[in-house]
């Protein structure tokens, strides 16, 4: 028997470990990792349980243990004491997603997985062809062909074989599935394999042994698909249930206006994938996030808040992380700013509360023209 | 009195501390910085020290603590007992300048400067450019017109100044030198700064924490100006000198052949810049770098050599890390591992000898046309 199983979030069917199943087989909703026996929940509560059976991940390339940095310029700017940035593009491909990566490809390996498919138009490709080049995997990454060249091409450097799909950002998503289908490939979806969401609960390991006494009140995290933000969530609370944690931060998670189906449920409003706009913030751009339920159960149980933000603010925040802070972040991230400013202005954040931002993706994988001073 | 003076690594004449001082005023040798009691440095051999006042850089964005890896594709591929990188592209701006640049912008801040200039085609440039806007200090970066897009971009994204300089990389050095004479600026040269070779340091003290007991044989760096190989080796000095290791690996430095006046003069030929052709291994395409005598020292001291590598060889490697072991590194760096391969061959290397090479920049700003898998 298996040190774990894979549990529905929402009927809590329970599923034997498996890279293949992807859902519930009698709901639908996506699946959990969990752990048979909770004292193997890391027993000095420093050290994640992980659905492997090696101490640390085997397909590693070096990611997690990213620097938090003070924000001495941002913190001026917006009257607000001593805020911290960590960041997540400092990872192996240059995003948070290698986390989840290396978690779910290490379990790829034990399984004796050979091939994959997945379906990304940018960091989450770029990282899974890493992974898989490391594993010695083959792994093939179906994108929209209107993606962003950069990105492909990074992807395509890694040996992976891209599939440019004509059509919407779901017809990618379609492909790669019909694809696996009829090869008998393993779907390594990034937004459904519950495997990645263990790698991105490092994240909360990683703060709680970082800042100690002086943790978060507030994390602020950009949100597309959500793995940052419900993995890091879990690794909250399997501190706090491992009694290394007596409070878990709130969690804000923050959209843009041009794709804000989070945002929008959490205020109670319609949204569908039809009303989205364009938006430089290409990693939080996800019309339909199979798990959004999951992200509005840990805004209400953290107490946090999701708000959407403008494209010019997006912008604006872009250049001034470079200019001030020498963090040169993807637009991305820099929506993260932009939601900060926000939830300050509407009191959701004091002047003198802690607040820890993710800076998820670097800049040199998305930068847009007018990102140059 | 300053802990520290500045002392010419030729003929010893003392300095006082300044950034104005780039050269030594008798006999223009390059610089470098001497504690004046030997019981600062780092007491416990653990923390080096610093020509500033604080226990870490103040101008931080999370440079060093990367990541070590092993290599089990390169190591199966070359017969090499479980060779390792050091991921020293995963620091804040891409490069390990970032070690030197951290130093240099810290102590720059103590002096008060408001403004500098540096020369500069790529990856330190870009480094200085982000320190300097965490500085809050006004950066003139030089470079040669013919500079790579991308790496400019990056520059100017930080909002520094750049300036296209038309003609051979020499032209920029003397338009940024000429430019700080008539304005007043510091020159703040990653190739001449005593401080900058503090930064870089760093390294070493990390691969003696992480690797313990373990200390490499080997350290393979791909050698330009050899700020890295420098200051690597005064970091293992230090170390010995506090009592902290008995033995430092030997260091070896690899260049193109396209440029390779290191290379040559450990072998005793005759090379002059003008002899330099085009490499796609721009990080290490000195023509006349000011500190040579200094690497030719640490390659003789430590027991190191030095070779140089073929364009092809640096194509295939380049193409073969990411594909292999999933590291999407620059060419320059992709030089270690052509020159780590001639080392093993012409017996330098042992197949069972502990190798660490230095990944010295990220694939991301500089990928050339053919990288693409």
């Amino acid at each position: 028997m298996s040190h774990y199983h894979l549990a529905c979030n929402k009927c809590a069917l329970e599923h034997p470990p498996s890279m293949e199943t992807l859902a519930c087989i009698s709901c639908g909703a996506p699946l959990d990792v969990r752990y048979v026996a909770s004292a193997e929940i890391g027993g000095t509560g420093r050290i994640p349980a992980m659905p492997f059976h090696t101490e640390s991940p085997s397909m590693t390339l070096g990611e997690g243990d990213t620097p938090v940095v003070p924000l001495e310029a941002v913190g001026r700017s917006l009257g607000l004491y001593n805020p911290m940035a960590k960041l997540e593009y400092l990872n192996p491909t240059g995003s948070f997603k290698d986390r989840g990566t290396a978690a779910m490809m290490s379990v790829a390996k034990e399984f004796g997985i050979e091939a994959i498919a997945e379906d990304s138009s940018g960091n989450a490709g770029a990282s899974v062809a890493a992974y898989a080049a490391k594993a010695g995997i083959e792994a093939h990454i179906f994108a929209p062909a209107s993606a962003p060249q950069a990105k492909m091409q990074q992807i395509g450097v890694y040996g992976a074989h891209t599939h440019a799909i004509d059509g919407p950002r779901e017809a990618a998503t379609d492909a790669a599935m019909a694809y696996c289908r009829e090869q008998g490939l393993v779907y390594a979806s990034h937004n459904l394999s519950p495997f990645f969401l263990e790698g991105t609960k490092t994240f909360a390991y990683e703060v709680a042994r970082q800042m100690g006494d002086a943790l978060p009140d507030h994390i602020v995290v950009p949100v597309g698909n959500g793995s940052l933000f419900i993995g890091a969530w879990k690794g909250f609370q399997e501190l706090i249930a491992a009694g290394a944690l007596d409070r878990a931060p709130k969690m804000h998670a923050i959209q843009a206006e041009a794709v804000m189906p989070i945002a929008a449920a959490f205020a109670g409003r319609g949204w569908t994938p039809r009303a989205g706009t364009a938006t430089i913030a290409g990693g939080i751009a996800v019309g339909a996030p199979p798990r959004k339920r999951q992200v509005l159960d840990v805004l209400q149980a953290s107490g946090g808040v999701s708000v959407a933000v403008s494209e010019p603010s997006i912008e604006s925040w872009h250049a001034t992380m470079a200019q001030s802070e020498g963090i040169y972040c993807e637009p991305t991230s820099a929506a993260a700013f932009a939601g900060l400013e926000l939830l300050l202005g509407a009191g959701h954040v004091a002047p003198n509360d802690r607040v820890l931002v993710a800076v998820t993706g670097f800049g040199l994988k998305d930068a847009p023209p007018t990102s140059s001073g």
